[in-house]
């Protein structure tokens, strides 16, 4: 896969792009990962990217200009691939798993990061895709491209070293992850649930499986809605509302 | 504030959290960062800090004694500090803005991010808070408590240079930001809408607030029931309704 972003903050990119395992996939040639500054693509004599918004307001937009420039070369540089070009933008589609999901599947995405009070409108028309990471506002879209290109590159084939990993997550079954414990059994008078240390496969998967539920249930029951339950699954529900109300 | 961050990559900080709007804070001391590699706390020869899940499962496990004792260190460095501990976790509380808010009123925030495929579940009682930032899985918990500290700081007073700009932000006033636009009024064929350029600054004033009502209506009309509307956004709906069905 092949990723590019366009940002004036490329050092923003080092660290979380480097290190960790987004890094080892890179050294691995599963992801190429570029950064652009689309201030070189300025058309103007001091290279600047913002500019006042018409008809008032507070803060500075980024003008077009350099930021469609910026798209055309790399149309230019790679014309064959298939792109997604996609804007950071808090009205944009709410990012989640199975978006992760669909844009690990493409060839080249391409990432334009925003900072200052916003964009021109017009650079819409230049891109397919705008994406919202969560309802809250950032300093700009760096953080949310990371955060996007983190999540898609960990489901590329050979990142993850173990591929059942990415499989048994938090929201790929649709339900949150059950508890988990590891050594000591006993951790500063805390005790692993009696069960685990049975070495009872199947009393330990029904244990997990009914951890997983109650989990969601008492923390996300909007994720329940998405599902069809098993009646078994059904049973344990009643049995925890039941608890509930004692 | 004071913000600690738990990581085994502290590295991945080095570009978020010193380039950018968020390092300038801290050079004005406005926020004090710390990143710690909780590595460096656990009490075997090997310095490991995870393992196998108790009744088995795939990936590895954070053992609760590093991170625990990591946390305990900050405790014991700055006891007089009110803190939230905060792990980063899929199944916690959703981030949102209103989160963001609270959490800038703080004093002392503390992160803890993992990595691997979970956490052993007796961490949870050293904690004051589980947040997640989305319904998609990262690598680990850094990108997820950057994209907060971002979001924190630049609330924080005296951040961002134009105060007004956090106040007219998307999801500060309950609506999406409409669209703005900045020079050349013509670019490549694309106009600013005429109202924008025409002086009149009730007309301008109209023209803002409707399409910033139409914007969410289109796009994040969920939003539109946690507001009330004034007898004129209510007419404005009425109107791009009707304007639908032609």
């Amino acid at each position: 896969m092949r990723i590019d972003v366009l940002t004036l903050f490329p050092n923003m990119f080092e660290g979380p792009m480097t290190d960790s395992i987004i890094g080892k996939a890179a050294e691995k040639e599963i992801v190429t990962i570029t950064t652009t500054n689309f201030r070189e693509f300025a058309d103007n004599k001091h290279k600047t990217v913002d500019d006042y918004p018409f008809g008032g307001g507070a803060g500075m937009l980024l003008k077009a200009q350099p930021i469609v420039d910026a798209i055309g070369n790399i149309e230019t540089n790679y014309p064959e691939t298939k792109k997604r070009i996609i804007l950071m933008d808090p009205a944009g589609k709410k990012y989640d798993q199975a978006l992760a999901e669909e844009l690990a599947e493409e060839e080249h995405l391409v990432f334009i990061c925003g900072h200052y009070e916003g964009y021109d409108e017009r650079i819409k028309e230049f891109i397919t895709d705008e994406i919202s990471i969560g309802d809250f506002i950032l300093t700009g879209g760096e953080l949310s491209a990371m955060v996007i290109i983190d999540s898609v590159v960990r489901l590329l084939p050979e990142t993850l070293g173990n591929t059942l990993s990415s499989q048994t997550d938090s929201f790929s079954t649709g339900l949150l992850e059950h508890p988990q414990y590891t050594r000591p059994r006993d951790f500063r008078g805390m005790e692993v649930p009696d069960v685990l240390v049975s070495g009872n496969h199947a009393k330990i998967e029904e244990w997990q499986e009914k951890e997983s539920l109650r989990k969601t249930w008492q923390k996300r029951p909007d994720l329940l809605d998405a599902l069809t339950l098993t009646k078994q699954q059904e049973a344990w529900l009643e049995e925890f509302k039941k608890a509930e109300k004692k």
